[in-house]
């Protein structure tokens, strides 16, 4: 029979696992970003290279689960927390994706000057990373008034969104030469608002999580 | 002692769920599609409605697989089937929401009327309905042939959508003034292409499924 305790283990391990890839999620944003903001293609060709560790990472959660769930037969909350744990390694996967997205219309891009505002994008950037940690740690420490800070960020990044399509918008109705990257704007502008998003599911199953109903299974 | 025959029945009952989504996801598209060339506002606010029931179809169908994993602690094959289940439907779910957002885009477009050639649009709107079949009966059926379809069908969306990308931004240079339903065209462009890529990633939970290992259909 499994102990307690190797279960307790394997469940640290798959913790650890999650947490490196919420690192190198971040990691992707930030970079993605810095590349964008210094119009540095070799920042960005390298966002795309390491791109392909985060995918190896989700592969190898989900045959860790598999093999933990088979080994294990977990049930009730562990149950439901090995299930979060797969649901929030695709998420973060795709949250690495949108890195690699903002990459790719950096190198777009190029060296195409333009003068519109978009110091908003940064700051959706920034509140995307803010609630990726939050929204991790609400689904480890089971902490439901993280969970619902997260919910209250994607609303902030929803309106930066909204403020930051209408400035450019506006301003490529103006300057139509400038076409190419304005649209590569609007789209990083949109990559912002679905990593938002994204990381607002892993607080979804967080909360699931912590407070998910019971199932009567001796019935 | 759970017999091997009750577990079929869940299984059948899980895949009856599934197409049951997926159909409901087809109908968010073509709907969607429908009322972005018609212009029919009353359409799009139908297929935003009604994702509703394809949100509730996901939360049951993730319900019944903690269910049926806390009953029958399936292995193996089993197991990955129903780890399979898990993730399609949560790719069914973001289908339709592709669906919703060309929806909420034809809101936003309204009366406005626009001579760029956007035919190539509903050929991958076309192609991704193939592809959600394809996907779907591969994993259902264990068909890796059709799981390889998805692959290429999703190479033949990027093209289109690349294609459609040249078009519209084309188009936008010289019609500024089209700006603000242009960029619509151009988000539907997106999401289109986004679609098939979830779709793929259906088909590679599939692959999973048959071959026991992960594939990158999308390479």
């Amino acid at each position: 029979m499994v102990t307690r305790e190797s279960f307790h283990n394997s469940i640290k391990e798959l913790e650890e696992k999650m947490k490196t890839m919420s690192d190198l999620a971040v990691s992707s944003l930030e970079n993605a970003f810095e590349a964008f903001k210094a119009k540095d293609v070799e920042l960005a060709l390298k966002v795309i290279e390491e791109d392909e560790v985060v995918d190896d990472l989700e592969i190898e959660i989900n045959h860790f689960i598999i093999w933990l769930m088979a080994k294990e037969q977990p049930v009730a909350r562990d149950l439901r927390r090995i299930i979060g744990a797969l649901k929030i390694s695709s998420e973060i996967e795709r949250i690495a994706d949108f890195g690699v997205n903002i990459a790719k219309s950096t190198i777009k891009i190029g060296n195409s000057h333009s003068l519109v505002n978009i110091s908003i994008l940064e700051k959706m950037k920034d509140i995307s990373v803010t609630m990726l940690q939050k929204g991790l740690h609400s689904f480890l420490d089971g902490d439901l008034k993280l969970a619902k800070e997260v919910g209250e960020l994607d609303d902030e990044v929803d309106d930066y969104s909204s403020e930051a399509y209408k400035t450019i918008t506006g301003y490529l109705k103006e300057h139509p030469e400038e076409t190419d990257q304005l649209v590569q704007f609007l789209l990083i502008n949109r990559y912002l608002e679905r990593t938002a998003d994204h990381i607002t599911n892993i607080a979804e199953s967080a909360a699931y999580l912590i407070k998910g109903q019971m199932y009567d299974l001796n019935s």
